[in-house]
Formats: structure tokens, C-alpha cells, sequence
């Protein structure tokens, strides 16, 4: 196992009755004039972003509203939120909403004390030494940016998108009400699982085998988040199982399940190019992908893929060929995404064949132009990657 | 499920390499001058507590060292602890042993900005507004300390033991190098292992039955505990599984495996009356209650104890009799304690027979002169509390 640094301090506060404490919250963390950033109108129209206003007006706590946020989350709102708060002099940055909102505060809370441009921090041109604090108030499950240090932003001027990690910009607080999970669309509560499921198993496909703790942490993880979608699915306002998918998203990236291990995190990679370039949802694109990924690499340790199959998709042990077992539970993961309604493909992903140039786009970027590999379980080359990319068109 | 408030804001620093960062982390948290706090020559001798000093040295970090804490830590090593500190102007305690250790640090650092004597934070007649920092060099896996909140301090003036929780307490790092567990004597190991495992189980015998996640995270981590103690008995120097158990103690305190759960801790609470009146070790003394406690409350929720005996320890499933794969649980736990070499009985712990009139004084104060009960699995009043210490004779 390797040596480990686990760092998880946001104070997460969870259930029904957890938003009621937000303005109090903010108090307690330092905050006195709140940008209030969010997405789309679901957060005002729920009635969410005038109950928290009014949270906060009731601790003497000023607010100024910036929405807009849409999935993978846009530079240029981020250089207006930037402004905004340095115009407004605003000391504390609220998320009320998912990842995208998340990680659109944290990169905001990094730009408002830099001088240069925020783009600087996420091409690592420039390390930030402080940020604004921010918390979130989390409304989609799925990210895990409400306990994680990362955040992914998204140029529009090049279609690139790049992920960040640091400390930093790790949440004070974050604020989960399972019932405001409720309202989420299926293919939404989908996606949102497989990301989930995907932030461990990336942690979980290592070369390291001798972590078991937190293998058996991420295989329950695992299970729960496997068999809560089907409750959801079935019934949206079903309290125990949002509850079990809201707390496992953040403990899927909050580091818990990758505690001695290296972790992998192509298939993240990949997916990155794909959703810059079609602009589709994150955990649909991981879906489309990770079967291909699954079938091009497990023979590199076909234990932990049979370990994998037995233990998290509850496939029988074929004792006689664990290379059985091994590709059987990649077929049973196959079966799962398509029974939540998930796409295996990236034609069922985009609605038409990707074409070769497209791939060679995507496998350009994703290697820096064939100057990095990515992935630790098999260090994937743009060769491997657009193996990738073809197994799964 | 119950809403709840999970905060684990300390920095773990895990590994064979840890302890060389102990010196830049305590600059990195403000310390300027530290109290070194310890227990006995193990410390001196294995050469860490000089290893520490040094690493202090070279960042410019003064320390004075204050040994002595025994196990059941004493008041009134801490009444000398917060005189030291106050003398030398101590900003920092860093404390370098196991549970007892931290403990007293957590109690000396309460102590220092309190004019008042800090045994009325532990009674509970006065709440502390702030403390000096504290962070742990963890050498003993057992009492979880290293990331609750929680400290337990026994007044000799009466044998009284009171734990206390507040997250002012709560180390700011905690380095933890399994190596250095590699020394413990087998007795100790196992009084560690038992101990972890009760604070996971205090908290999975609860009368709320639909957290899965938490169900299933404490399940992973007792499973770990379970097997990875023989291993380390076998043999001492086992990197792997001397890893398992030292993180597992973290974890199984940190309340991440009590989140939505009630928690019942009647064990716990018997306990501390018998090592306050015998100073035994405290892994004993609950391997030597549990399952005496376990046979009488398991009518409350039969079937959480034939989850317990399947999903931990290993039971066949009777489907005909949850009642029976219950029991079968209880008595595999007993075999358990007995095969690591813990007792099962308080005539096994101490050595002799305890008499009635030791069990109704040890019940007279665990019930507070019978005013309270204890325990949320069953709701323990004085007259149950006997009955568990006679079941457990």
C-alpha cells in the first residue's frame, strides 16, 4: 500500500431538517456578505434560493444572487462572478446546487484574491495561496465537490476542460437534504450513481492489493449506491435510498475509498474530452466508456476484476477461470448501466457515430499531443486510448 | 435514520515514512512551543520521542517534555500538564503515545486558557470556549482519540471516570506509522483490537435500521479488525495488517461509522466503572461485558444480531430461527475474544471473583445513584445494569 495524507475537513450536516441551520452555518464560518451562486431556475422555482436568502438575512448577513451555472461549468461566468465580488465585496461563496455549481464557487473563490487570470490556477501557470471560503448547500448528488478538493472548469475557448485540486478550496460546510434529491429527473439520478460509483472505482482498480479496508469501505460503498438507484428509480421520494446515494457521493470522493491505493482515473480522463466536445452529462459519458476501458485493460490484474465482480455485482465465483469471473462482472456492470438507462456507447451517448476525426480530436487533447499517458492500473498512450475510444464508439 | 452532523476535520499523515513530517505539520498548525506529552519508557526507549524532538529542532520549535500519563489517564498529571504549559508558555501540544496520552493532552489543553479547574469541563459545570491545539504521534491503535472528540480523564479523588466531547479538542494532525505498533505486547494488541471493534459496534446496535451505508461500512470495518488481528498476533511485524487495524481504530471513532445512527454505548459505560474500580485495561474489560450485555438485550432487535452474526462473523444463516443465528453470533464473538486472548467474564479480567457489594457500588455510580439510564439498544436502568455485571461475574 502506499502512504497516505486523508484530509476530509468539511462539516457535513445531513438530513430533512439541515438547511434550516445554513445562515447560522455561514455565521459560524466567517461569512458576512454571500455570493449566492446557483444554476437554473429549478433552484428558484423549488423555493430553495429565497429560503436560504432569508436564512441569512435572519443572521445580518447580506446576499448578492449570481445563477447561470450549467453543466460543465463555464470560464466565462466564473471571470463574472470574480468581478462581481470584487465589486460587491462579498468575504463568502454559497454553492446551492451539484458539482457544476460547486465547482464554479471554488474557481471564483480562487480568482477573487489573484490578480492574474483564474485560467492561470487551472493550467497550474500559478499556485493560489489563499481563496475565498465556500460551502455548499447540495442539491444533486453525483460530484462529490462538496467534500472533495477538486473543482472542473470548462474554457469555452477551445472546448477545454481541466480539473484542479487543492486543499484550498475545500467546502466549510455542507448542507444535504435527501428530499431536495426528490425532483431530479431519472436520467439526472442516473448519471449522478454511475459518478459516483466511478469516483471509487477509479480509487478501486489499483495495482495496490493490499489495502483492505478500504476495499472492503469501496465495495459497500459500491453495493449501496447499486441497489439504491433501482429504489429511486422506482420511487423518487423514497427518504432511505436518496439518502444512501446523497452520503455516498460524498464519501466516494471525499478520498475514503482511495486511502493506500493510487487509483486510476482514465476512464475520468476520457470522459473529460467527451463531454467537452459533445457536451453531455459527465456520468452518462463515464457509462459510455467504462465497459471499453474495463475490457481493454483487465488483463493486467484479472484478480482484482474478479474481486470485483464477486464481491460488488454479485456475480458467482468461477473458481476454475477468474478471467470468467473478471469478464462476467465487467457484462453485469454493462447490464446495470443499461437498466438505470445509461448509455454503453458513445453513439447511444452522442445519437450518431463519432467519427475518426473526432476520435483522433479527443485522443489529441487527452495525450497533450501524445506527450502523456494517463491511468495507473495500465498506463493508457494515445495508442491505448484510441483503442479506447473505438471499443466504445 | 436520524439527521446528523459528521465533522473530521483531522489531517491524517499515514504511512511507514509519516513520522518524518511531524516537525514541518506542527509549524504548518502554529506551533511555536510544544508540550511533548507521553507515557513510559517505550516512548524514550524506541527512540521516537527523541526523533520528534529533532524534527521540532529543525524547524525552530522549542518543546518540553512531560511523560508519565499511565493508562486510565490521571487528573493529576493533567493539573500538571496545564501548570507546565502556563509556565512556559506552551502554544502547541503534541502528544505521542495512544488513547490515555491524547486524552490527557485534550484535558490539558482545555485546561490552559480556564481559570477555573478543569475537571468542571468534565462534570460538565462549565463549557470550555476554546483550548490550545493539540495533534497526536499515534503509537497504539485502540481508543480512537486521535480523531474524536472525545477524551476521557479519571479523577483518583474517588475513582471517578468521565468522558467528554467537544470538537474544540479535536487533534489538528494525527501521523500514524504502523511500524510502531510492531512493539505492542500481544495482550495489548488484542485489548486494541476489541477496542476498535466496540466503538464501530456501540454504534451499529441501534434501533434505526435503514442506513445502509453506514451498516455496511461498519460491517467492512469489523470484518477487517477481525481477521487482521490474528495476523498480527501470528505475526508482530505484519506491515499490511498492523495498517488494517491502525486505520480501522481512526475510522471506527471518527463517528463515520455512526452517521444516521443512534448509537447505544451502554457498554462502554459499564466499563469505564470497572476499569475505574480495578484499572484494567479497557479492550478487557468490554471484551469482558459484551457479551453478557449482547444475551441480555438482543430480544430488543433479533434481527440486527443475526445481521451482525452473518455479515461480521460469518455465521450460517438459520432462516428458520433469526432468534438462533443471533446467538450463534454472540457465542462466535465470545469464541473470538477467548481465541485473541481477551476474557469473557470480570473473574477472568481481575483475577478473582467480583463481589455483589463492588457490583452495586459500580452500579450506584454508573447509574448516577440511580437517576439515569444508559444504553439505546435497550434503555438500561440500575436494575439491568446488575444484571449485565451478575451475567458477566
Amino acid at each position: 500500500m502506499k502512504d497516505f495524507n486523508y484530509y476530509a475537513p468539511t462539516q457535513v450536516v445531513f438530513g430533512a431538517s439541515s438547511e434550516e441551520q445554513t445562515g447560522k452555518l455561514v455565521k459560524q464560518y466567517g461569512g458576512s456578505k454571500v455570493l449566492l451562486h446557483y444554476g437554473g431556475k429549478s433552484a428558484e422555482r423549488s423555493g430553495l434560493l429565497s429560503k436560504i436568502a432569508s436564512l441569512l438575512e435572519a443572521e445580518g448577513i447580506a446576499c448578492i444572487k449570481l445563477g447561470g451555472v450549467v453543466p460543465n461549468p463555464r470560464l466565462s461566468l466564473v471571470h463574472k462572478g470574480i468581478e462581481l465580488c470584487r465589486q460587491e465585496g462579498i468575504d463568502f461563496i454559497l454553492a446551492v446546487g451539484g458539482g457544476s455549481v460547486i465547482d464554479s464557487a471554488k474557481a471564483i473563490a480562487y480568482g477573487v484574491p489573484y490578480e492574474g487570470d483564474v485560467w492561470d490556477i487551472y493550467t497550474e501557470a500559478y499556485e493560489p495561496q489563499c481563496a475565498l471560503p465556500v460551502a455548499a448547500v447540495l442539491t444533486i448528488p453525483a460530484a462529490g465537490s462538496e467534500m472533495s478538493d477538486s473543482s472542473v472548469i470548462t474554457n469555452e475557448d477551445g472546448d477545454i476542460k481541466i480539473g484542479y485540486s487543492n486543499n484550498l478550496c475545500r467546502c466549510k460546510f455542507a448542507v444535504m437534504n435527501p428530499e431536495r434529491t426528490y425532483t431530479l429527473p431519472a436520467y439526472q439520478t442516473a448519471c449522478g450513481a454511475v459518478d459516483i460509483m466511478m469516483h471509487t472505482m477509479e480509487r478501486y482498480f489499483s495495482q495496490d492489493d493490499d489495502m483492505t479496508l478500504t476495499d472492503e469501505l469501496a465495495e459497500g460503498l459500491l453495493r449501496t449506491v447499486k441497489n439504491s438507484v433501482f429504489e429511486v428509480l422506482k420511487n423518487p421520494t423514497d427518504y432511505r435510498h436518496r439518502t444512501q446515494i446523497m452520503w455516498a457521493g460524498s464519501l466516494a470522493h471525499n478520498d475514503l475509498t482511495g486511502c493506500g491505493t493510487t487509483g486510476d482515473f482514465a476512464t475520468h480522463m476520457l470522459e473529460h474530452e467527451l463531454s467537452a466536445m459533445f457536451d453531455v452529462a459527465h456520468g452518462a459519458g463515464l457509462a459510455a466508456l467504462w465497459c471499453s476501458w474495463a475490457r481493454y485493460v483487465y488483463k493486467e490484474n484479472i484478480s482484482r476484476f474478479a474481486r470485483f465482480a464477486v464481491n460488488v455485482m454479485g456475480v458467482a465465483n468461477d473458481f476454475t477461470s477468474p478471467e470468467h469471473t473478471a469478464l462476467e462482472g465487467i457484462a453485469a456492470m454493462e447490464r446495470f448501466y443499461q437498466a438505470i438507462g445509461m448509455p454503453v456507447s458513445i453513439s447511444e451517448l452522442i445519437g450518431r457515430e463519432v467519427t475518426e476525426q473526432e476520435i483522433d480530436e479527443m485522443v489529441d487533447k487527452c495525450s497533450h499531443r501524445d506527450t502523456i499517458t494517463i491511468g495507473n492500473f495500465k498506463h493508457l498512450d494515445s495508442t491505448d486510448m484510441k483503442a479506447v475510444y473505438t471499443m466504445a464508439k
